[in-house]
């Protein structure tokens, strides 16, 4: 391992436990009634998963200067909208999928009435933990915090990921073109790890032109997101993943490796990397961490 | 018809026209891709519905002297969410309903990924429309609009509506006492509700007496309802109600009539109105709007 590679690696294990820490903070006890919902959100949400949106919300923020735990705010919201999202994604209407994060999904584990509602209630938790102001002093001004609001419904609603989920839907067993299929996950997974990039730098002092710029490297960084997910769906075992692997083949979907083969799709990976850095030499900011993260979203292995 | 009950009659048409175009302009059209979902939303929200949290929230934003069209926002958002419940509400996994609004349900129109989609998106659309400034010169100031976002949130969320809804799945088949049956009401449907009359308020100049006493209001207004729907539930038929009639008892759900028997359910909506009515005196305001909304929920037949 690198000095670099070794150094991000600790970062990201700081980011993770204070996201878990944070996302423990502002999911309601498992104690408060209706219990079992709340037993069942906090399930959903903790003990597991990557945290790569608050990864990068905290690196964006960092290279804005912004508190981190302004930041935490950001990225738990954005997270409980990820969280929402695989919820429901993984209900038997939807990919009907019994493993998520090496554990039984929501509705396995508990039933499907109560994942419905976990993801209804996880969706309301993330606007809620935005508008409520808890740390008065140092939050970002309220017109600040109302344009991040906007940022993160615009990004999560039918014109950004529950759209792409929508699009999505409609391409099982459609012969899509590559530009159709991006299309796709720039509003299912690319739309919030925009979100996530940009309300980060919210939380600093971005100006528009910096904003700009983070949301181009943003788009390259959540294609290169999936991309490797597709890859790695193609290769791995689901023993690796926490997750049923090869299920996109299974279920008729087009992906990177199924439309351009791996090789191509391997060459695909290095040029967006390279765009992504790009993007980011031409913020003029310190972004070693969004850097550091987008060489280890290209070449993780789970 | 009495002079103020047609007067009360006149009132809501105009609000509930006012109301079905400004839900019109706060949808994305149906041509805008993903078409399917954007169609689904559109039909599930448009063409029907009493939207009587809108009423409550005109009829309170009036009382303090608020701008319709910046209640015509507030009034909106509450509706969606109130549109998203109903259409997760009505799928397999929850009630089962095949009928809405004298309709079929969404998952039947189109197909139950749709559905929950759309449920999912229209609860965004909702804290996006609060959240972006359409109207700058004229809405709330941006303090006020980020408490209206977390007093919809918490009321739609775990501590809200979702977690009244989880306790009402918990409640199938159990023997209740009429405190369980309240409690769950009060977050059911009651939350909501209140939220409504309390939006409205917030889009006026009220302070926080007035705001304790409109909440007040608004629970007995909110169990009201409830009590109301119970016993409509009990006596109509199908076609009057636009949506399956007897399906609480069909489904082994506690009511206020099954629990109380209908003379003094009927009973109970006599003191709820009554005490209704003394909320609203005690605002020292002209709420006659919300005094006629209240005789109409008392004397409602559908």
């Amino acid at each position: 391992m690198s000095d670099l590679s070794s150094n991000i690696a600790a970062w990201m294990t700081v980011i993770q436990r204070r996201t878990e820490t944070a996302l423990d903070h502002c999911l309601p006890p498992a104690a408060l009634a209706p219990t079992r919902l709340h037993e069942a959100m906090r399930y959903s949400v903790l003990g597991g998963g990557k945290r790569m949106r608050p990864l990068l919300c905290h690196a964006a923020g960092e290279a804005l200067g912004a508190d981190p735990r302004v930041v935490d705010t950001a990225a738990c919201a954005v997270e409980l909208i990820h969280a929402y999202s695989l919820v429901h994604d993984d209900m038997p209407c939807m990919d009907d999928d019994a493993l998520r994060r090496g554990r039984p999904t929501c509705h396995v584990e508990f039933d499907e009435a109560t994942a419905l509602l976990v993801g209804d209630a996880l969706q309301t938790q993330a606007f809620q933990l935005l508008a409520e102001s808890e740390l008065p002093l140092i939050t970002p001004s309220c017109q600040r915090r109302l344009s991040m609001l906007a940022l993160l419904a615009h990004a999560a609603g039918s014109r950004g990921m529950a759209g792409g989920q929508a699009i999505d839907l409609a391409a099982v067993g459609m012969a899509l073109t590559v530009e159709e299929l991006e299309f796709m996950h720039i509003h299912k997974t690319g739309a919030l790890i925009r979100a996530a990039v940009l309300l980060g730098a919210h939380c600093g002092d971005a100006d528009d032109a910096t904003l700009q710029a983070l949301g181009h490297y943003a788009n390259r960084a959540g294609l290169l997101f999936q991309v490797v997910d597709d890859i790695l769906d193609a290769e791995s075992n689901t023993a690796t993943l926490g997750k049923t692997a090869g299920k996109d083949a299974a279920n008729d979907k087009p992906t990177y490796v199924s439309m351009l083969g791996l090789t191509r799709a391997k060459e695909l990976c290095a040029r967006l990397r390279a765009e992504a850095h790009e993007a980011l030499d031409a913020c003029l900011l310190d972004t070693g961490r969004l850097a550091g993260l987008t060489d280890y979203i290209a070449e993780r292995t789970f």
